[in-house]
């Protein structure tokens, strides 16, 4: 049987792994995901998180839950209900429905293992070739800024920002990293600091609100983020905060690329008005979960706004550093003319 | 004996009792400072913070110090120890001079306490008039942003920034706040909003990453923040992040001021460069100290870069709000002639 292996998933002996990422960097637990609900909830409360990942992740399970399940019916509604997780993500409704596709198309269970071993492959190829690309435009002594955690902990492969990044570090002389430690859920500070320490990628942790400041005094050559969903114009969703600093970055000239796979391009959706913004609990912000347990440093009943994403819009966006290549958001909705 | 008391600071029977800021809002521990070392790390360790609180808490406690020690080098040194405490605020600079300036022209230990009582009672009445002068610019159905704590636990009064907010909430219809929580310390999320709630305000906490996102779907219609330092240029030295924070306001249109009292401005300052930017432990942005206790959610030796201030450039503020009126940046170097 199939053995499957990433930094934060596992498919061993017709078992799904999936490491706990909100218990990082301090235990490393993998969560066996066995029912459905354990999965839903997997995604939901971000043990897995990353939309590459999350995609690979829940199709992993389909694959898995078919040939355990045998009914259309019980696969129609995972898929449905997995796709509900998380909205604002383009690449978990993509792979699921290609899922759905081979349900209304043929009666092999089989094949839902075979297409999720498909998108797991495949996605460590994307991330190769992401890598490739983006370290092209990275120059000795650059130092780069980063948001959130687009690297192997958001992928299966070796990442899509910080995969332009480890790339580079091996191919240009004296990298360093900024990276924005990412409220509230501190994917920063928690993640890309452990996937860079990993890597020894020489980097600073910084809080979100330090960037400006960096950019001021000219020490960010380049920014470079992932991506949630980028529509057909070039206005792309991305965690909170990746908004700001393209603003900052335009006021102070400094290049501003979003690092993503093919499969997070939706060419249904025109524009970033029509990307739904997932809103999340007010505990998040009140406070963060510390080694599982909820805790609290404002008033317990503070209130909140807490938008998990926000909308970069396209003339922000110096270029997509895509799988197949670097491209500005003119070019985006020629490369949907090039798939059809 | 005279007794004095503001939302964070008590002078009675002689002593001088301050709250621990770092411990609100879940406890309120007051500390009584006897012993220089003890007044020193209460600044230092932010028990005590906010420019013009610092610059009263210490002018207080070389009133109180001088009514003990009876010794003109042991004041001398205490002066230039407490200074050395946080570089880069004025007030504490500017109201320890005038104590430095007794102290060479006059015998008089009991002096020193008359000008402490005086810096107080001063202070309570420089911040209704920024309060007034700043409210007068709020409109009703307002939705203000502010960053940090420039409140009635930043001075002894009913606060800048968070005055002003104060008083257009009791003379306005319909204001609402958005509380930046301000990494690392959260001054925003611990203090901010115990004010706010404990007067009434309505709020929303939310991440200094959020701000931009807000601005974006035009939902903050100016920003009111305090100051640390103002130059005689208008360039200003306040908490990190208010530096993109203003870039931010600029591309957004939203009108952005500086709201503090005469002290804060350093007319010997030319311009912003000239501010020196204290750079804190790593330990503050690896995590937080919760309840007294440092907890650490990166890496336990993750390379960090902790500015504690940024510097704001004149053309990017609106106005300043000041006890005096509210004034352009070329207008400021006109109330030096004034004062002259």
């Amino acid at each position: 049987m199939k053995t499957l292996q990433s930094d934060g998933l596992q498919y061993k002996d017709g078992q799904l792994l999936i490491l706990d990422q909100t218990r990082l960097p301090n235990e490393e637990i993998w969560l066996n995901c066995q029912s459905l609900e354990e999965m839903y909830q997997a995604i939901f409360q971000l043990c897995v998180r990353g939309a590459p990942l999350i995609g690979v992740a829940a199709s992993m399970f389909i694959g898995k839950y078919a040939m355990e399940q045998q009914s259309k019916e019980k696969l129609m509604h995972a898929i449905d209900y997995l796709i509900s997780s998380r909205p604002t993500a383009v690449n978990l409704q993509l792979l699921l429905d290609q899922h759905r596709d081979i349900l209304t198309q043929s009666d092999s269970f089989n094949a839902h293992l075979e297409l999720a071993i498909k998108h797991f492959e495949e996605d460590v190829t994307l991330c190769e070739n992401m890598a490739t690309h983006g370290a092209g435009i990275i120059r000795d002594g650059d130092t780069i800024l980063t948001h959130c955690n687009a690297g192997s902990l958001a992928t299966v492969g070796i990442g899509t920002a910080v995969g332009v990044i480890k790339k580079a570090a091996q191919t240009k002389k004296d990298i360093h990293v900024f990276v924005d430690e990412t409220r509230p859920l501190l994917q920063g500070a928690r993640l890309t600091t452990w996937e860079l320490n990993r890597a020894n990628v020489p980097y600073q942790l910084i809080c979100d609100n330090m960037a400006a400041f960096l950019m001021q005094q000219r020490k960010v050559d380049v920014i470079l983020v992932g991506a949630d969903r980028i529509c057909r114009n070039g206005d792309f969703a991305n965690k909170i905060g990746t908004y700001g600093l393209a603003v900052l970055a335009k006021h102070h000239d400094v290049p501003f690329y979003a690092v993503a796979p093919y499969t997070t391009i939706d060419f249904e959706c025109e524009q970033g008005s029509e990307i739904p913004i997932e809103q999340r609990a007010a505990e998040e912000v009140r406070g963060i979960k510390f080694k599982g347990e909820p805790l609290c440093w404002s008033m317990q009943n503070a209130e909140v706004y807490n938008p998990a994403f926000d909308v970069t819009p396209a003339e922000l966006v110096t270029g997509y550093i895509l799988d197949t290549g670097i491209n500005t958001a003119s070019q985006l909705s020629q490369l949907k003319l090039d798939k059809n």
